[in-house]
């Protein structure tokens, strides 16, 4: 089996793509996720653009990595600068990084136009800069910026920046499609032409995503010679994003034979994936492919029907493989199977053609059409088939709830009161938090915990709010989404309503009755 | 140049992506769009699968549509049944669409596995149903399933059932990849042999994108001889999604000398992207190539600075070509360009060195550590940089504000109360509204409506919230981004705070303040 070196970017040119933020820590955390999945090489910034990426080199030493080496990245240095008095690169030694990216550039437009320097003079700031790296210890990197469209404008030119690279020490040749311009069948010729000249160095790609082609490009990179794929998890990067290493790399090791990270790390992609989106503080797209919630997701009735018989019917790998799982989803076109599914799971002797089956299904049509979505929300769906199949008596019941908000406040700024009834007994109680529904939320479980002290081991992990329609401004309906554990087991509910805090509220009854009812 | 029909199932596939819900009102008005724009067919639905595309296709007979054809969808009909007998084929007649697409299995595993049927007997069904559509005046398209998994096991079979399809007097043979399993290089020499073996015929692609080259498959099928392409707008879909149209059409158009749609219509392509998006409410994923917010956004200093003196430097087309906008965004690795340009437009005699300019940065930076993002906020970007610069007098102050959510309530559950300050004189009112938000809202421009009359002309149409941090549940941050227009202008604002509806409280004071300084 062949093998292909993954290096990762996430840190460095993933972190240019908009809403993406990281923190010291997340960096240093996302590196441990990458090489817990067994990563090459993870590029973690540059160090002379801003402090934190200068404190993730120093303190990325600590990090005891199994498989990645930390990479720093630089450009060239300045037209006729002395390097060894070159701020920059002081800057790369000082971080002490073994390996380094150093990018140039290989597009003649580029060096006339943007550098305003002469096509030599590039070539010599390549030769310096790798030279002086090199002979201070380093491994470095090529990006050669721009190479594709360079070489479709000025082919000789482009092979020179490539080959002053090489012959300055440059341990490999990262062929760069850096505005996303080249279609895979471009990459693959070019960069066939690239290995013939090249035969004994290492040739890497990197591309992005501009015309949506930038996973099918780097494997057309891969097949004609390639053997270091550059790109970032999630996709994340300018403008559309880079090549995205979370579909990659399941693309070559599971489906067309090369080896990228240690065979038993695959069912750990998409809890990294995840992570590192959660560290980023984006969400993955659901439909990223073989790490999204959606990636094995299955609305159609006849898609979900046959899926369940027999799976490679509508799957092309099996989701556990990348540590994903089968979702089928509820709409108006899926057969009855989906919620035949959650509906045994209630009750294992319920008939798909019973009167309760059928009322069910249109109760949650009617849900539906006012805003809700159980496809995200298994915790509320469960509750409302026990409901409706009179197998659930709540746990409490509602007196009256009041929420104040107070601005400006001195310290927390809400209040609220609850008033419930468990069993005819009732209990009123308040609290003040940070923002309504937190008071909300500490009231109803001061007021709840008499009664059921177990709800201290549940907590809420996430709270989600989406704006349905939003063409009404602040009065449309909103739709929260919560997800709580008791550190085992995990479950979704959902409320709707046009105010904020009644949604909220409806949710995070759902989410203690679930609680109570199902999983303590 | 050599034409490429487009063929458009945002409406059939594309709703069964997850989250996707079309009324039939969103489907009328997504048929509208696409027809502006000039694609050649629209799959409306199935007419057999819900009530809900019946009534599209009998409404949309009294659509004045100039370029697409609407096209209705089923499958071959049941194994041994009478197609003049068969339910939904009767209801493809009654929908009454000039084309219709019938989907046939060629793959054998799925005819034994899955239809339990015979090979020979699938080849029958294709043949019959096909032959009774067309027999009753259709011109049909066959969509052949799995087409790509089915000649991989079984080449001869497959082509038999494209076969049986051409026989019976289909008008194209649609090869789908229909779990999104192959690759652009297997497809370019699949489809060179279909192309080959049915000369006379038109040849489709339709593929999905699990393994993330669903747009680079279709272009390889394209040079195969493919001369219909089927997607959807926004790559909605099932799974991780359906070729995305508003990747291809300007990929094939722009950049590979193919015409899909009148050139002219080109630079509506992001507006129909967008309306599609909202009509389907799904929001658009920013980084979508060409379409999305972020297309054309640029991050990094020195990209940024570059694009600026030459757009072609970091962008592989011109974003109006097809209506979208160039963005430079702001974020620490940014370098002074993209703030310049905010800071010139408020003060043309700003330096780029000045005291003012390193106070701004400094108060931004400041800002997105507490978890402001100004990249989507222009409007309160430009607030603070007037605020800072002492150009700016606020329009009104807060005395105070409270609101109060009660439950069960009847009617209007939220009321408002808020106390301002103009010019020293004070007002007070109170509102209710639907949600908390809403009845804050109401007051303050009630409050503010006996000072400024023009408010009326200025409305709310987003309102967006993003919880920050969600590992604290109830307690963590939310961002609330409001967008305001008056008509012709649109501007965005921002507020952070661990309280929502302080938060919601902050941008909307942005957005009032912005309407009185800037847009009046």
């Amino acid at each position: 089996m062949s093998k292909v070196k993954i290096f990762d970017s996430t840190l460095r040119d993933g972190a240019q793509g908009e809403g993406v933020v990281f923190s010291v820590e997340d960096k240093l955390a996302v590196a441990q996720y990458l090489d817990r999945l067994g990563i090459s090489y993870i590029e973690g910034g540059n160090p002379t653009s801003n402090p934190k990426d200068c404190e993730f080199f120093q303190r990325a030493k600590e990090l005891d990595l199994k498989n990645a080496k930390i990479v720093s990245f630089t450009s060239t240095h300045k037209v006729g600068a002395d390097p060894s008095k070159d701020a920059m690169l002081a800057a790369i030694l000082e971080a002490n990084a073994e390996y380094v990216s150093v990018f140039g550039k290989s597009w003649d437009m580029h060096v006339t136009d943007i550098l305003g320097a002469m096509l030599e003079q590039n070539l010599g700031i390549i030769t310096s800069t790798i030279r002086y790296l090199t002979d201070n210890g380093k491994s470095v990197f090529f990006d050669s910026e721009h190479f594709f469209d360079g070489y479709k404008a000025n082919p000789q030119y482009a092979m020179e920046t490539l080959k002053a690279a090489r012959d300055a020490g440059a341990k490999a040749l990262v062929l760069c499609d850096t505005n996303g311009s080249t279609f895979p069948f471009e990459v693959e010729e070019i960069t066939k032409k690239v290995a013939e000249a090249f035969p004994n160095i290492e040739i890497g790609i990197h591309t992005h995503n501009d015309t949506g082609t930038a996973v099918a490009s780097a494997i057309a990179a891969v097949r004609s010679g390639a053997t270091l794929v550059q790109g970032t998890f999630g996709g994340f990067g300018e403008r559309c994003g880079n090549m995205d290493l979370c579909t990659l790399i399941p693309n070559l090791q599971l489906k067309l034979g090369y080896e990228c990270i240690p065979p038993e790390n695959m069912e750990l992609l998409t809890d990294t994936a995840r992570a590192i989106a959660e560290s980023a503080n984006i969400g993955l797209d659901p439909r990223t492919p073989y790490v999204g919630a959606s990636a094995f997701a299955h609305k159609g009735g006849m898609h979900s029907d046959a899926v369940i018989k027999k799976p490679a019917s509508y799957e092309h790998i099996a989701p556990e493989v990348v540590g994903n799982e089968r979702r089928v989803l509820m709409s108006e076109v899926a057969g009855r199977s989906a919620i035949m599914l959650a509906l045994k799971s209630v009750d294992p002797t319920i008939d798909r053609n019973s009167e309760s089956t059928k009322r069910i299904l249109d109760r949650l049509k009617e849900l539906e059409h006012s805003g809700y979505e159980f496809e995200g929300a298994e915790g509320s769906l469960e509750m409302l088939i026990k409901k409706e199949l009179g197998r659930f008596t709540p746990h409490f019941n509602l007196g009256k709830f009041s929420v104040v908000v107070n601005e400006p406040s001195e310290g927390l700024s809400c209040n609220a009161m609850v008033k419930i009834f468990v069993d005819g007994e009732e209990e009123i109680t308040a609290a003040e938090g940070e923002g309504p529904v937190n008071a909300l939320d500490t009231a109803l479980r001061r007021a709840l915990g008499t009664f059921y002290p177990e709800l201290k081991k549940m907590s809420l992990i996430d709270y989600k709010v989406r704006v349905l329609s939003s063409t009404d401004g602040t009065a449309s309906k909103v739709r929260v989404l919560i997800t709580s554990t008791n550190g085992k087991k995990t479950w979704r509910t959902v409320g709707v309503s046009a105010d904020i805090i009644d949604a909220s509220w409806k949710a995070l009854v759902d989410s203690i009755e679930y609680f109570l009812t199902v999983v303590r």
